[in-house]
């Protein structure tokens, strides 16, 4: 396997590309992105399990239903959620692509996010429509990548090749989400082509396996967006061998989709709102897979130990806190916790009580922005990793005005 | 029922103090209190449910598990959590109230809350007992609640007055907390005396069944602590007849009973670290219990409905996103949500979807410095009530460097 250029247009028969519309007013922010398949593709999704739902959603999950999509929409600057027209609005979003491309209007993934229950117009995007559909080319990755981010401080981007039976295949995705889980930011959304032959069933197996250990172990803030979404479309134009069930082939596919995955998951985390450093939490030693994934996701979501990883504060005890309410079989005096980053590793705790430490040491550890938080739960052999960020004051600062 | 001065002295019969012992560095801030009852009390008490626990939460547990205290003993600064020695150093504790005051050492309720894992040395509180026990009276409830106080900036005390069968009782409480759940501050305490005569069985339950409704309905950050406790000690001093099954003076000790409670509930999120504000949310018309205070609880805990509140910001997308994903039998397109303050109330949204309204009125009642979130889910006849406070700049600043 091999990380390559591209992000969404790796793949063969993918182009894409990104404009300003004028859903938002800053005009030299990207609000509108399309990407499309030279050939229609299996397609797989996955969607936030908030009760309150982006129109979007209920409109893409309908348009999939048959396994099968041609092209994606989506628009940032607001989320086309809570609002009495909303599911309207993501049909005539996919008739005027189906008009302009001549992809099937029941072929086309759309997706929204910015701000919740504020009525989107079409007009912009009625309008804008040629000229997204005139700017889409096989090396449009970066203006599509663009036209989704919203607090966003980096494109997210990343694509890999990768052999089924002596065939190069590829796979690529881009994302937006300055969190997971931010439900005004109506927020993470990953798109994700592949040019590898895969059945629609596998394609579904592949991307709802690779979420539990992916996307559903990332956390900024414990909000739970509205209009989370997960796509892949697979066009088959690498011309492998249709992979329709488990083997050597699928495990390869899910080797490559993971690595795009895990790439876009830490990029997310990293860029959290007001983030300063990218906190990865590895839990080993858990009595089961469910404890491994609930200590890991209890240390990340932690706010005291986010704002302790902020000050480059070695502070354990909120780590071992964290384990014990978030988990309810770990005995808690068998537990080794070490910080770790590129400055070399501190071991704080070991059999749930302190140890000495260098507290210069620590600081220096602390002060990079990749964190490694080790814990040995020494009760067990399963394992998980999460991903999460610091809380500075800048999240705050984000989220205290957001609207106007 | 009257609100009354006196704290935990209200109640006949309990003296209480509080000294700097040397446990912290400040000279200027008390860090251990006092309080003895002239009589052997019923005794009751709740507990953090972190499996993390505090070595003075074994202690106490064991001390009163024959439903009777006389003394509280609290030191502020060290949690006396994750230390090798922690559960011997917790009776010591309780040795030396018993040697100084002769209170049975068995019948000492002890807490310790400050920094977990750094072991805590009973020398300050040896050399400290006499001056502590001589520092107790009758009027002493002011030095007991500021010597618990940890990042507390103020002091939390309430006292009422009520009859039982045209006895005079009263009841008393003071409280430490900056958040309810805050792991490394290893976080709320509630002591809560009473002259009132009670069974220890009947103190139970009351106790039990109202922090249903209060203790556990408020937030300051989502984290659990691991020596969260409230105590109650009932020492009969009132004279009336005892308390010793349900019925009307059953009822009228447990109004009294959260009065005090909802008074100290609502004081301790006022009063969350770097706080601005207070958040009451109300939510009527739930299915049932459990989804009204899923409700209430996820709207106050969401950090971005918080981050909202500090910048005085109606942002009612994010009350309807929590909704969405901490409950699961709303129907969203019934929710009306309001904001409400000294100044006005503003309707938000009405059946699931935003309505128009006043940003400048909206502004103005958000300005206030404590804000109701309104919320009605049209769907049933259950209610629910939580607290919490804004997520501000200086939360991010006491957190993110509290050891050092």
């Amino acid at each position: 396997m091999k990380i390559i250029e591209g992000g969404v247009c790796a793949a063969q028969g993918f182009k894409a590309g990104g404009i300003h519309c004028g859903i938002r007013k800053n005009r030299s922010k990207r609000d509108l992105a399309l990407i499309v398949s030279d050939k229609k593709a299996t397609a797989a999704a996955v969607y936030t399990t908030n009760l309150v739902k982006g129109a979007p959603l209920t409109v893409t999950k309908s348009n999939i239903a048959d396994g099968y999509a041609q092209a994606v929409i989506c628009n940032s600057g607001n989320a086309n959620t809570c609002n009495a027209n909303g599911v309207e609005i993501a049909n005539e979003m996919c008739s005027l692509v189906a008009e302009a491309t001549g992809v099937d209007a029941k072929d086309v993934v759309v997706a929204s996010t910015g701000v919740i229950g504020e009525p989107l117009s079409i007009e912009p995007i009625k309008n804008g429509m040629a000229e997204l559909n005139e700017s889409i080319s096989y090396n449009g990755n970066l203006a599509a990548a663009e036209a989704i981010m919203t607090t966003d401080t980096k494109v997210k981007s990343i694509a890999v090749s990768f052999e089924i039976d002596g065939v190069e295949c590829k796979i690529g995705g881009i994302a937006k989400g300055s969190g997971m889980i931010h439900p005004n930011m109506a927020t993470m959304l990953v798109f994700i082509t592949t040019d590898c032959a895969i059945s629609s069933e596998m394609l579904k197996k592949a991307l709802s396996s690779d979420i539990t250990e992916t996307f559903n172990m990332i956390s900024v803030d414990g909000d739970t967006s509205t209009n989370d979404m997960v796509t892949v479309l697979a066009n088959g134009m690498a011309g492998n061998a249709e992979i329709t069930s488990e083997g050597e082939a699928f495990s390869t596919f899910m080797k490559a989709l993971n690595t795009v995955t895990v790439h876009l998951c830490r990029s997310i985390a990293a860029d959290g709102e007001g983030a300063t450093k990218l906190l990865e939490c590895s839990v080993q030693g858990a009595q089961s897979l469910a404890t491994a994934k609930a200590a890991a996701k209890a240390v990340i979501c932690s706010s005291l130990l986010k704002a302790a990883m902020f000050g480059a504060d070695a502070n354990w005890g909120r780590v071992l806190c964290a384990i014990g309410y978030g988990t309810t079989d770990v005995d808690v005096t068998k537990v080794d916790v070490s910080f770790k980053s590129a400055k070399g590793q501190v071991d704080v705790c070991k059999n749930g009580a302190g140890i000495p430490f260098s507290e210069e040491l620590a600081k220096e550890v602390l002060l990079e922005d990749e964190i490694d938080i080790l814990i040995n739960l020494n009760n067990g052999d399963f394992a998980s990793t999460a991903w999460g960020c610091d809380l500075t004051y800048d999240y705050v600062k984000i989220n205290g005005d957001y609207r106007t």
